[in-house]
């Protein structure tokens, strides 16, 4: 590993790759990694319920203002379990590395991995490192596995949802991709909008301790946002959702950015940023649980659900109109996470 | 979808992602595919002991002889599940694809994944799909990770080796490198020597049903082959472990390509042959059960375990000298796998 970068046989499975594995990897990831990073983890389980879920993570640049593709593939991981009601637990770790790729930067990577996932109490138990030669990938993606585990006695699902819930955003709408793009268009908004990258199984774990039974069901607001994700629980409840403009949690720098870029704000991707929908009697508590987070501090009531009529999202302007949230379509935003 | 190839759209996690979901992979995935192919799957276990693992894969070329990624990935991991003692059962399955990506190249791969999926009796329950720009990837790479269930009550590990135990390999060592490699650098071979790649859970699930007692660890060959393998288990054991060179299975036309390539099929990659360490009363029987297996048809005996002195893994030649059978250290044969 002297030439400080990837080389070709660190992909090899001999020699070159276990010292990368046994020198570098496991020594960086630290407290958070069990198991040898190699072939199958055993897990004993408590519980017999668990969710599975995978996310591949391609984010250009890889590194950014606040944040990297290593913080980032914990924490959508992380929060595509815990939104579904289960407790993440359990990592798989997979690196797909260009060949000549800066071992420096791998360690500055794996450092964010190890930061992230101690952040968010998940264990890394499996791995695997594939090199592949210059110009086949773009430096470096990974893939995350997770495993959670079911210990609270709640079912949530788009099932559970009736006309009358209420709709909450725990955070800033978009902030994630006007981070990115902003970086990568140099548009200068990067150091005044952060992404919002964050584990947010502590926030979801409060909310269901203290107020589980009003819970119905919870989306991490990621690709397409949050018009993609309400039309998705709209159509799967087989009901309408009316949000309002002026409620929706908006950075004052993200919608003039949003709006330079002809992008709009309910369609962008977040990273550490929650749709709930509650019973309306328990919506003002939760939204204080939410909003005691570090993440969770620009949390709103955004909107109810009514009986299907017409289109399935609807948003209220600031004029009193009221006009169709569709589903985002093409937008052509490659690799914002 | 109508253009035919991946479209930058596909990823953005709104309609087109919805409709490429929707209208492509979940009907080619068929009755492999349960779940809504988004975000986290809920599983519900018969036990409490789980195996998990995750694979990257990269070959190149994606499409082979007798094979493709799609196969690839489901074989490589079921086969890293089976040989942990584990019945496999989930897998998810997450694409990244690059701008321009033939569409019905992608309808070959999960063509292949539903038909190895069905012969190693597992489901595709999550997925992720994320389209990169043209050139930021090579076409197609994928990602498995896998979940498995100890039903047995048996425990196989490199600790319950002992001195004396017998070596077996289940099929011709390095085929699945030399038609790769074969194919790539126009040398021939590659009708003759096919990929060996294939789901052994169920020569495993016959072996451990019938002699699970006497089994003390499997090993899957893959990137380093089998000298990397003997390494890893006999440094585990804290054994030596001799092998025989006129007892490897290694068919005429591997070793006369692998000589022409100056690589030793003993540190090539297979994706469906196992490394088992057995008892020795027991090898001869394992061996029949291997055998009658449609990929166990090659099984050899090739070796024993003993105290270890001087060296970790050694090899007898035809002419009676042993020779020591080092780590592979380097070899920069990428994208296998």
């Amino acid at each position: 590993m002297t030439t400080g970068v990837i080389q070709l046989d660190h992909g090899t499975g001999g020699g070159m790759s276990q010292e990368l594995i046994a020198e570098l990897i496991a020594p960086r990831l630290g407290a958070v990694h069990s198991g040898r990073m190699e072939d199958s983890a055993v897990l004993e389980l408590e519980v017999n319920r668990i969710a599975l879920t995978t996310d591949s993570f391609v984010i250009d640049p890889i590194f950014f203002g606040n944040g990297d593709i290593g913080k980032l593939a914990v924490c959508g991981t992380v929060n595509d379990l815990a939104v579904s009601g289960a407790v993440p637990r359990y990592l798989t770790l997979s690196l797909v590395l260009e060949e000549g790729f800066a071992l420096a930067d791998l360690e500055r990577v794996l450092d964010s991995v190890r930061e992230a996932a101690a952040a968010a109490r998940v264990e890394v138990v499996a791995g695997d490192t594939k090199v592949v030669r210059a110009g086949e990938i773009d430096r470096l993606f990974i893939n995350t596995a997770g495993v959670g585990l079911f210990e609270r006695d709640l079912e949530l699902g788009v099932g559970r949802v009736v006309t009358g819930d209420t709709v909450i955003v725990t955070g800033w709408l978009g902030n994630h991709s006007i981070h990115i793009l902003s970086l990568r268009e140099g548009l200068g908004f990067e150091q005044r909008v952060l992404s919002d990258c964050a584990p947010l199984d502590g926030m979801v774990g409060d909310v269901l301790e203290e107020q589980g039974r009003s819970v119905r069901c919870m989306r991490d607001i990621t690709r397409g946002g949050l018009g993609t994700v309400l039309n998705e629980l709209a159509e799967g409840a087989g009901v309408s959702i009316r949000i309002e403009r002026q409620r929706l949690p908006i950075q004052h720098e993200t919608a003039m950015a949003a709006d330079m870029l002809g992008v709009d704000p309910l369609y962008l991707a977040n990273e550490g940023n929650i749709c709930m929908l509650v019973a309306p009697g328990a919506a003002a508590e939760i939204l204080e649980v939410v909003r005691r987070h570090p993440n969770g501090g620009a949390a709103q009531i955004v909107g109810t659900v009514r009986e299907r009529e017409g289109s399935p999202v609807t948003i209220v302007g600031t004029d009193g109109t009221e006009t169709v949230v569709e589903l985002l379509y093409g937008a052509e935003l490659p690799r914002l996470c």
